[in-house]
């Protein structure tokens, strides 16, 4: 591993070490209104706006935005020349006079949603979670749909509801129909739930009409962060046969502040599961981009869950393969997410549905309460590190939400 | 009715007359890099972006782009003065010197995506197509959803495939499962279908966390188009189970070049059947936004269908409410579209999968074919018209598409 300055002082086992540097958008207190693109250097973010318009021009003009847009678009030979770009700047002495003014503490920056989300998919890819779905609400039938083990099941969600780690998310209202009942009723949604997940960001897009396959995952991917698809079970439950969920879903989604950068996770690849398995060839991992991260979820502080990403069953570039194979086309800045992560054990599960039950074995957390679903005022923050070089590890940064009371007032139709 | 300037020689019975002025992008043969924002008047279409420089200084810059994007976004009082002005302009023999030399011929034109589609819906409001569906699909139980009498039962589709009329479409590759196979194959649909629509274009954006109420509608969404929801209903059935339809319909979905202003929809307007039931109260359709618009469906140059939108259970204004109760925000360029529209009788069916009965009553055509479902090279249009002031009927223009072959080979993921 290549060793940051001494100047730094950043411990390798800091998680934005040198072998992390993930990238986010962000403003600076003094100047509120001016976004830039940043990296995480331990507890510092480096203005990669200024630093390359001094040190790497020919480049500087994908940051001047202040979001990662257009260096997303840009493709793979510019993300590597400028992270390569990045590792000298941050191990070489000679680099300090022209970098040590652009590192803001952290505590000092509003981090923004780091890029426009085009179209979002949320996948089902974790075995576990598919599984312990079908336990609770087909008790008796397989756990598993029939499609599950064929193809990487998904759906499309709500792009303009993702927003930024940090930002509160108000209990949705909408119609669910209580157990026994005939007609649904109206009201604040009483089973809301999270979901950890990892999320894979597109840089470069494809053409309409072109599938992607398995083996070129990494030209238009570029990179990964972490998601909390918030999830209103009530509602959801109610809406879902039979297009699928909608509003119990399109409220809100939080992703990190840092887009961590596939070349950061080259020691994490793993062969995934679906590996093994007969596949239509399309769908047959050659290159495994399993991923060997470990989630954490803390419920207002508390640790309640470890989901090992190892675990899942489809690997990213699967997914990308089969988004694509009827010839839709990817965008820059298309998000999609590999649906709740949950391992085998009890304690690795990714939401309260499957933590709690569906409310028959509530959570206990350390304060004496407990848990069936969120209540109001409660935070919940996603965290993640994976394997990084020479036994460091490197961190993913985190997404963190708190929940706000539903509105008072629900509009009528009448004005 | 105002009448159109002597020296236009436009006649009322056009479908764009001076009642519909539909709001579209194009590109000139003679600058095809330069895109432009055209009105259509008849055979011609105007050029708004000079038209408004030379005219109407003060909101040229809207249309600066070529694309509706900031005319869109710059809400209702905007959207009435730029439709004012455009009356004027083509009533007024003043105005000739200023725009004559501004009409160029329709064909002379290359029609683009009007705008730029941020999030795209799909409803599934016709409760004759919903009942037909239950009826193929479910025989022997309740032809519609439990849910569907209580809301307009909806789902997100792929923004990024969406495409501006005359774009062809090629045929999607994935998996299906035969009738009584165990294991699903690969490759190309053989049950390629259309779904006949109307889609609505949010032009101001609301907040999120704050629901729009039914009678806000006209100041969110600006107009509407025509859209072909193309579908491909194997891959569809093998993955909707249970997360909605997913690659059956994301490889392509049609608009109309033209967007036709709520405004020019006056006389369209009637009582949609829901606004008679007990519903919960933010959707009571207090502002009568069913529409009285009628429907044709060719197939390669014969009309198959004549769908009636009268019939729609849902309003767009109950739909928008419901999109928003939850308190997801829409943004400017956000499409929402009916889902297919079909009638009670069987030539008012809006797919070929109910007018052909899922494959069992083949359409026949003149030419001595039949169709279940699309063959490679067939092309589908639809078109619509809605009545105007004084008696004269406004056109909607057209959606077209037409099929390509599927790609021969499909990637492995061996590379």
């Amino acid at each position: 591993m290549v060793q940051a300055a001494r100047w730094l002082r950043l411990p390798p086992e800091h998680p934005f070490n040198l072998a992390a540097l993930p990238y986010g958008s962000y403003t600076a207190a003094s100047h509120a209104n001016v976004c830039r693109v940043g990296v995480a250097v331990g507890d510092h973010v480096l203005d990669l706006t200024t630093a390359t318009s001094r040190l790497l021009p020919a480049r500087a003009h994908l940051f001047q935005s202040g979001s990662l847009d257009d260096f997303l678009a840009a493709g793979d030979l510019a993300w590597a020349q400028v992270r390569d770009s990045l590792t000298s700047w941050l191990s070489d002495d000679q680099y300090r006079p022209a970098i040590e003014d652009l590192l803001v503490p952290a505590a000092a920056v509003r981090l923004r949603l780091p890029f426009t989300v085009a179209d979002f998919v949320d996948f089902y890819t974790s075995e576990n979670h598919a599984a312990n779905a079908g336990r609770m609400f087909r008790p008796g039938a397989a756990p598993l749909p029939a499609n599950w083990k064929h193809l990487p099941v998904g759906y499309h969600g709500r792009a303009g509801s993702v927003v930024v780690s940090g930002t509160a998310v108000r209990r949705p209202c909408g119609q669910s129909r209580p157990p026994g009942a005939d007609v649904p009723t109206f009201g604040p949604s009483t089973r809301l739930d999270f979901e950890a997940e990892l999320g894979f960001v597109v840089g470069a897009h494809s053409e309409l009409g072109e599938p992607v396959p398995v083996s070129r995952f990494a030209e238009h991917v570029f990179g990964v962060c972490l998601v909390n698809d918030w999830s209103a079970r009530d509602i959801q439950s109610f809406e879902t046969v039979p297009l699928g969920p909608f509003l119990g879903k399109s409220f809100g989604t939080t992703i990190s502040s840092w887009v961590l950068p596939l070349a950061a996770l080259e020691h994490a690849r793993l062969r995934p599961p679906s590996a093994d398995a007969r596949l239509q060839g399309y769908l047959t991992e050659t290159a495994n981009w399993g991923l060997d991260i470990d989630l954490e979820i803390r419920l207002n502080g508390s640790v309640i869950s470890r989901p090992p990403y190892a675990t899942m069953y489809w690997s990213p570039a699967q997914m990308l393969a089969h988004l694509t194979v009827n010839g839709a086309a990817v965008r820059t800045g298309d998000l999609y997410a590999s649906g709740t992560v949950s391992g085998p054990e009890p304690g690795q599960r990714g939401s309260l549905l499957e933590l709690g039950w569906n409310g028959t074995e509530p959570v206990s957390l350390p304060d004496g309460t407990s848990r069936s679903w969120l209540q109001d005022g409660d935070e919940v923050t996603i965290t993640a590190t994976a394997p990084g070089p020479d036994g460091v590890r490197i961190g993913l940064g985190s997404a963190a939400g708190t929940i706000l009371p539903a509105v008072r007032e629900v509009p009528a139709g009448r004005s």
